[in-house]
């Protein structure tokens, strides 16, 4: 089956190091967030878009596992890959080591929409998500 | 059985809050570590004691479960609660509105030792923390 | 003359220690916030009562001057004390061990008004901050 | 004069946006440290080879001059310019909207030289660091 995803690549800041000299491990919370948000472009549906739809999608669950750790200066590679979106945003996330691919960090992150004028979870995805991700993956190659 | 735990209030800080007027969902990792601290610090074993034992304790696994977000200056109670000690450290944590008393948000931690000269992962926790945790179980009320 | 001040007391938290094992430098722009949103407060003019009264107070400039560093755990005091008003809003910082009163930084931050609907640069502070900040010159011991 | 400068562009991410939808005023001190650490990088003199010549640099000010707001995925371009660096390490910033080159923030650092072995405060840069800018500024087009 066809797979969405996104990677997007980023470089370990000074600030994001903690006394062990390694990644703070809430840190990926964020790495995660960066890759979530281009697989949600390459939807058409970041937030900007989410919020123009009349959805919030709270993250309401969100799973980290730690491998290996990541040093200062490090370059790393965060690949995001749709997993369930039809009743909610189910995504995956690797963290890998650029030069070697060595996988560091997975996770997933769970989201649900919620209207934003009644307050009401949703417990089918709105059309506004249903539509672009299959037209993506019709069209993807 | 005598469980071991700490709490700790908090208040929500404005640089924690997101566009959506509530706390971003990667904050509460740090509201979750000062739980944590509060625990291990019962144990006197928070992080520098544990680095004087030559011990690192990575976190290798982070789950969270968000039930309802928080808000500007709300006041919290982050419970952290020993599940686990006797091969790896796992904790479980709630974060509760201090009002009401009502879950927001609740997760757990594993954290294994690691030897910091020969970097060897631990399949049984150090003495240490063996006789920290009992000490502490059997004085505790 | 009468100073408008407000002191908060926090912990040096782990996620805000670097590799040096000191607070990050930058962390310290949360603390003056913490201690600034405390003076608003006392003024009954935090944030949400910005945001009722249609003005937004981005900060403009922000000065902050490292003496000490701070450590793991460390107790920690930050002093936020009112400088002007009138015409913007210029508050300092000190931030103290709060076991020897010793100053770690010290820095003030400057805010002005926009008005939320025509997005203008207030040269004068709107009378809802005014009318406030004299309340409690007056009645201030 | 020649100057020694670098440039990093970075993209806006939601985790650094506030609730008033802008970048919230804090991270700037982020977006410096990615634009010193690319410019001591050109100097082969970045946080680890500090630490291996036997020198802290903690940051002893910081300044910032907020101009315009930046928003979630803004691409920004951070310049860190090197202003002296004989006694101490004073570094100028600006963060600049790429696709306008509209400069958004300013603001600067200085450093000192700490010997990590005695903690002394070094008057004069060490010659580690003089040997490198000054190897760069004749090297330099």
């Amino acid at each position: 089956m066809t797979q969405l995803f996104a990677e997007v690549e980023l470089e370990v800041p000074f600030h994001d190091i903690d006394v062990m000299d390694v990644v703070w491990h809430g840190h990926y919370v964020k790495y995660f967030e960066i890759g979530r948000c281009a697989l949600l472009r390459r939807l058409d549906y970041d937030y900007p878009q989410m919020r123009e739809s009349g959805y919030a999608w709270p993250v309401v669950d969100c799973q980290l596992r730690y491998v290996r750790s990541a040093r200062f200066g490090q370059r790393l590679v965060v690949r995001a890959t749709l997993q369930e979106y039809e009743n909610r945003l189910r995504i995956a996330y690797e963290v890998q080591d650029q030069a070697s691919g060595e996988r560091l960090t997975k996770g997933q992150t769970i989201q649900v929409a919620v209207d934003m004028r009644s307050g009401e979870l949703q417990l089918v995805s709105p059309t506004v998500l249903l539509e672009r991700v299959q037209a993506l993956l019709q069209g993807a190659p």
